[in-house]
């Protein structure tokens, strides 16, 4: 078998990508290609995305072979397959960035990882969505196996975008309150969650729709203390709740617009406002006197800035890690509510992703 | 004379309104009392504030009797007789916070001070808008009399605002950039001076008005590198700019709207915007991206804030003047262009305070 003849075009990490109907013995194809969901242009048009066959290179000394366990379906993903996320990678990809793998095989210089471990890849754009993959050990890093796949698969955007914020911008003691939009988000149930388990007190604030109630018994479940709508907040204020808890010295702010301002305006005197998205498309309005007289800080999060500061210092992303695993196995975080889908029915992951406020899919590999 | 007879209200600081009219001799006048622009009630009209004659307290062991020498009307003292400044003083008050004294008399247990020291108020509502005042020392502080009469009345509340918002937002060296608006207020032409005795460049943007060129050269005659329009940095952009100079770490806003944005867009990643004053009256509108893939931090200043959470450490606000009259004994900080009103025709300098963008007034006493 000449491999020229297999070459279809190099992916940038050394994939290689199979002409389709490529025939080959079952025992290579199982250690030597994947399936991958490749996409070769930036495109509004998920049919873009297609399953296609990938040669995968040798083991190196200081690589590993992973199979790829799940991955979520981000809308982050969506926006680089669109072409209009801050990172993008060289064409030809593989989409996904987020999902969990088992080590297969090791090269013969590794020593932080062993056959059988599970791993997250470390930084956006690694190409989840994927079978397999061959990459350097320092661009994944481990999880325990204690904890559901589910809940490793989808541990490292938002539990940890949850914990960063929680931890890195004000110094929060038990009983402090932390207000937040976006609140049945998957940061937003991860904010939720980690908050209780650090004893504060969270303010949700949740857009107005049918299935309210529901939702507020949902989010309750999970440890929220005070669960209102945007238009509750607006109309009777929070005086009544600030009888009760502290005034916020954290405001979390997803959606900007209107509802940041809601965020903002609940702040305590010299609180923090940190935004990590911006659901609504409006921007935030801001009056001088909120910076002058409130003394409020606004700062925005974004995990991937985090990660890349924090490049050289593994020992800062193993701690968050293990925190965060902690949490899961002790029942304190729970995995989003997710769609699992089989991966062959990518493409139902992909059309849902698209529209807003659905829940988070995952494909199973 | 029987005091109880002169007793017209007292006021919180212990000084007591005399009745119009009352008589006494010329060498009790000289060391009781004193002329001053009083407000009963919070208007805004500005007959509200009239000159009254005020009987001085006794110096008590920790006092000091002061001769105002002049005061400057500033735009907050305007809000404070209209009510609607975050801070206001107990009625009826004496106008103005800022301004320079000679001490006169020193209470027998007062070591800091000595007749004939110039000195400021520290804090806010003192009420500097009179001829004579006794006070304890704690509410004053030094400052050298090598420097002129106007630049020490108006040393505390802009050179310093300026000072310290360019050392306590970013570290800056020499060569790094800073951009603002409001160029050419009080605040914003010691930013120019002082950033340029720090090696600092300066982005100045100034609104359009007629005298333009004028106000470029003159700006420019401070130290400023570049001076721009609204109009100009909208139209060609500041990447010629960014071809000499590095994108600014710091951003300082006394504006809002519009030129905040300016301003904040502006901004290197990961830069710092303080804003200090909201002159447009709209807000500023922050898109999710500057936060999180700009990542830029969004600060308020108020020197009033910053001395009441330094209250205790006078070492620092010593280090402040003391730094700021250095620059003005060497010539690299002036005193503002001020119109010198004298004292029984403080109306003229109200009247023209209401006004935007005015110079600065000072009463001389």
């Amino acid at each position: 078998m000449l491999m020229r003849n297999l070459l279809h075009r190099a992916l940038h990490d050394g994939t290689i990508l199979l002409r389709n109907h490529q025939r080959c013995s079952t025992a290579w194809r199982a250690t030597h290609h994947c399936s991958a969901l490749v996409y070769r242009e930036h495109s509004h048009d998920i049919n873009t995305v297609r399953m296609e066959q990938l040669l995968l290179p040798p083991v190196g000394d200081l690589s590993v072979r992973v199979h790829m366990l799940a991955a979520p379906v981000n809308p982050a993903d969506m926006n680089m397959i669109q072409g209009s996320y801050p990172i993008l990678c060289p064409l030809p990809a593989v989409g996904g960035s987020e999902g969990v793998g088992e080590v297969i095989e090791v090269g013969k210089d590794v020593t932080s990882l062993r056959p059988g471990d599970w791993v997250v890849p470390i930084y956006a754009g690694f190409g989840t969505w994927r079978t397999g993959a061959v990459c350097k050990v320092d661009e994944l890093i481990s999880v325990p196996k204690d904890i559901s796949i589910l809940g490793a698969a989808t541990i490292f955007v938002n539990p940890c975008t949850a914990y960063r914020m929680l931890h890195d911008f004000q110094t929060l003691t038990p009983g402090c309150t932390v207000i937040q939009n976006a609140s049945n988000s998957a940061v937003g149930q991860a904010v939720i969650q980690i908050a209780a388990a650090l004893g504060l007190k969270t303010i949700n604030i949740i857009r107005d729709r049918p299935n309210c109630a529901e939702l507020i018994d949902e989010l309750r479940s999970l440890g929220a203390d005070y669960v209102l709508t945007e238009e509750e907040v607006m109309s009777t204020g929070l005086h009544w709740v600030f009888e009760e808890v502290p005034k916020p010295k954290l405001g979390l702010n997803c959606v900007g617009g209107l509802s940041g301002g809601l965020v903002l305006s609940n702040l305590d005197y010299g609180g923090t406002m940190v935004t990590y998205g911006g659901m609504a498309k409006r921007p935030l309005q801001i009056p001088a006197k909120s910076f002058i007289f409130h003394n409020v800080t606004l700062k925005g999060f974004w995990l991937t800035h985090w990660k890349r500061k924090h490049r050289e210092d593994k020992a800062q992303l193993k701690s968050m890690l293990d925190a965060v695993c902690e949490l899961m196995k002790g029942g304190q975080l729970s995995a989003p509510h997710c769609v699992q889908t089989p991966f062959h029915q990518y493409t139902q992951a992909l059309q849902a992703t698209m529209q807003s406020h659905c829940r988070k899919h995952v494909l199973i590999m």
